[in-house]
C-alpha cells in the first residue's frame, strides 16, 4: 500500500504545570493507507514536532520529515527500516526530526499490522508476547508523608512494583532524600520492588549522586536512574563502579538506537530504558531490545503517557522473556486516558502484556479527544503549511 | 543590564535545492539590552528552531527556550554560563533546543562584549586572537574536471588550503571516488592542504570507508571527514586504526559539549569541528577547545554560512595558536554574503583572524537583508505565538 496522508493532532490539558509529569500533553499522529488507519504518539513537544514535519527545506540533508514518509510504499517491516533511515539521513541537520518521526513510526507499524492481521510484537519476529510485571510510575511527594501514601495508594491498586521519581530529590540534602526513599518503602511493604528516578538532577557531580547510594541500599531500591545529564557517559561509568548492589537504569532521552548502545557500553547501565515516542518508534527500539538481550542488560520500556504509547513501548521486548518489568503510567493526567478506548489493565499478577490484536490493539477514542485538540495553525509567507485537520476521516 | 528582547528572522534564498548547502537559509537572532544590540546565527531548520523558542510548554522539562532566556541579567560570562544551564535542564525533553540556543547564546556574547567593550574571545580568557589559515569550503563537483576547476579557482582567489565535500563521494565506486580526489588535489598543486568530506555517506560501513583510505593517502588528504553517522563512535575508532597517515575529522553534529568529547574520547578522531550554530553557542565550543588542546587534538570551525556565524566560529579558538586551520564558506549562497556589511577577508598569507572590535565585531546590513525575509506566523487557539517582527528596532 501507499503512505496517502500523515496527520498531526496536539492535544493539551486546560491547564500544564511545572511538574515533570509528561502526560499534560500530547501528539497523536495518524497515518493512512490501503484502506486502513494507523495511530502513533510522539513523546515531545507537539508544537515543535509537527512544524518539523511540515517546514520548509532548508538544504539536501535538512529536508522535512514529512518528505521522506508522503507517498512512500508500505507493504513490509523493511519498508518502515527504510523509511527510517531515509529521515535519518535526509534530515540529519534538523534536530527535532527523530521526535517526529516516532510516532509516525508507530503508525506505520499499527498500520501495516492491521493490514496484515498480525500484532506488531509478531511483526518484529517475537513468537509470544510474554507477560510484564507493571510498575506504577509516579511522582515523589513533596513531602515524605505523601510519598509514603502514593506508595500505600499503588499497592491498595494491585501493584507490585513502583517507581517514585523526581519532586524534591537532589534539591535539598541527602538527608531529606534519605527520608523519602524510607517513605517510598515504608509505603510499598517489604515485599514490593523499588525504583527510584532522579530525573538527571546531579547532571554529572558523581558524589553528590553517590552520597545518596547508602540509603538506596537501605531501601533496597533495585534501581537509580537517570542521576546523570542523558551524555554524562563517564559520571555514570564512575557511579556503576561504586554501587554494587543498587544497579544504574537510563537511556529514556536517547533519540537513536546509538545513544543507547553508547549508555550501555560506555556507562555500564544495568537497565536501558527506551521511549519508543523519542528513539524514532519502534523498530530502533527492537535493535536496543536486542543489543540489550546480548549483553545481558535488561531492556525496560519508558512510558508516562497514554495507553497506545504503552502499547508501542511493550512491542520492542514483548517476546524477551526474562526481561520482566514494565512501567506502567500509574496517575497520568485525563488527557493521557483519554487517548484510547480499551486499557491494558495489570491482572491479579500486577502484570500487563502486549495485546494479541493486529497491530498495536488500540482503538482511539475519538469524540472523547475533541476537547483536547489544540487548533493550530503555521504560515509562511502566506502560504498555510500546517492547520489541524478534523479528528473524523 | 536585562535581557529585554529576543527576535528571530528566517532568511531564504528564493530557491532551495537538495545540494547540501546550508547556506541557503538562516535563522538570524537579535537581542536587545542595556541600549545596546546583540546578534547571532542558528545553524539549523529555521521555523523549527524559532517555534522552540515560542513553543507552549509540555512540562517541567520541556519548557520553551524563551522562557529560560527574557527578562535575565546578563552582566558576565557567568550569566551566559547560568543561562545556558537552565536551558539544557528546563528543555532537556525540547529535541530542537540547543539549534534554537545556540544562535541566542551568540548574541548574548555580542552584546555583552559590545556592552564592556571588549572582543568575545577576551571575554573568554584569551589574551590575543591568533591569524587561522582560511581552508575554502566547498562541494565536490559533479564530475571530477569540475572539481578540479573548482580547486583551481580557491587557488587563484588565494587560499591555500581546500576541502572538497559531498557530492557523488560515496555514491558510486572506490573508483570513481579515487578520481575526484586525484582531480582535487591536481586543481590545488603540490603545495596546498587537501581536507575531504564524506558527510556521513558510509553511515557505519567501516570497509567502504577504509577502502577510500589508500586513495584519499595517494591524494596527501589530511582528514577525512565525516565518513560515518555522527554517532557511530565504533565505527570511527575502527577506521582511524586503519588509517595511519589520514587522519579523521567530526563533530559538526555536537548539539553539546558532551557528544563532542565522545568523539574525541570514543571515536579517536584528529581533528573535532565545532559549529557554535548548532553545540549550544560559543561557551560549549569553548569547552571543547580546552578539552581537545589538552589531549593534542586539533580544534577547527565548522562554518558553511556567514560571516557573523565565521566571527562566533573563530572565537572559541582564537587563542589557540597552534589550531591553524579554520573553515572559511568559500562559495556561499548571496544571502550569506548579505548577512554582514563587513566581511573577513583573508590576507595575503591565506589567513584569517577573528575581529579585534567589540563583541563579535560584524555589523549587521538591516536593508540588504530585507528581501530574504520570510513571513511566518504561528498561532494556538487563535492567539499569535510568533509574527516575523521588523527588522528595523
Amino acid at each position: 500500500m501507499k503512505i496517502e496522508a500523515v496527520d498531526f493532532f496536539y492535544l493539551a490539558m486546560p491547564q500544564i504545570t511545572t511538574e515533570a509529569d509528561g502526560s499534560q500533553d500530547a501528539l497523536l499522529v495518524r497515518v493512512v493507507g490501503g484502506g486502513e488507519v494507523g495511530w502513533g504518539e510522539c513523546e515531545a513537544s507537539p508544537l515543535v514536532s509537527l512544524a518539523a514535519f511540515v517546514c520548509p527545506m532548508s538544504h539536501g540533508v535538512c529536508r522535512p520529515v514529512g518528505a521522506s514518509v508522503l507517498g512512500e510504499q508500505l507493504d513490509s517491516p523493511a519498508d518502515i527500516a527504510r523509511i527510517s533511515a531515509r529521515v535519518a539521513y535526509d534530515s540529519m541537520d534538523l534536530l527535532q526530526a527523530p521526535h517526529t518521526f516516532s510516532g509516525i513510526e508507530m503508525a506505520l507499524w499499527d498500520l501495516l499490522g492491521k493490514k496484515m492481521s498480525e500484532p506488531v510484537w509478531h511483526l518484529l519476529g517475537y513468537k509470544r508476547s510474554f507477560p510484564k510485571r507493571a510498575y506504577a510510575s509516579q511522582l515523589f511527594g513533596e513531602t515524605p508523608q505523601e510519598t509514603l501514601e502514593r506508595g500505600r495508594s499503588a499497592r491498595a491498586a494491585g501493584f507490585l512494583a513502583v517507581k517514585f521519581g523526581w519532586g524534591p530529590i537532589g534539591k535539598l540534602d541527602p538527608h531529606s532524600d534519605r527520608e523519602q526513599f524510607r517513605a517510598a518503602r515504608e509505603g510499598l511493604g517489604r515485599d514490593a520492588t523499588l525504583l527510584v528516578d532522579a530525573g538527571q538532577i546531579w547532571r554529572e557531580d558523581v558524589e553528590a549522586a553517590a552520597a545518596r547510594i547508602p540509603d538506596l541500599e537501605a531501601a533496597e531500591a533495585l534501581w537509580l536512574e537517570e542521576p546523570f545529564a542523558a551524555g554524562a557517559y563517564s559520571a555514570y561509568a564512575e557511579l556503576a563502579k561504586r554501587s554494587a548492589k543498587v544497579k544504574l537504569a537510563g537511556g529514556e532521552a536517547a533519540h537513536n538506537a546509538a545513544m543507547a548502545e553508547h549508555l550501555m557500553t560506555y556507562g555500564n547501565v544495568g537497565f536501558i530504558q527506551i521511549d519508543c515516542g523519542r528513539i524514532g518508534g519502534i523498530g530502533p527500539a527492537k535493535t536496543v531490545a536486542d543489543r540489550a538481550a546480548a549483553r545481558g542488560i535488561t531492556f525496560v520500556n519508558h512510558t508516562f503517557t497514554s495507553h497506545l504509547a504503552l502499547s508501542a513501548s511493550l512491542q520492542p521486548f514483548a517476546g524477551l522473556e526474562n526481561h520482566r518489568l514494565c512501567e506502567f503510567p500509574f496517575a497520568p493526567k485525563p488527557l493521557a486516558t483519554a487517548i484510547t478506548a480499551n486499557h491494558l489493565s495489570p491482572n491479579d499478577a500486577g502484570e500487563i502484556a502486549a495485546p494479541e490484536r493486529p497491530g498495536l490493539g488500540m482503538e482511539i477514542d475519538l469524540p472523547g479527544l475533541q476537547p483536547y485538540l489544540q487548533d493550530v495553525e503555521i504560515s509562511v509567507n502566506g502560504q498555510s503549511l500546517y492547520r489541524t485537520p478534523q479528528l473524523a476521516l
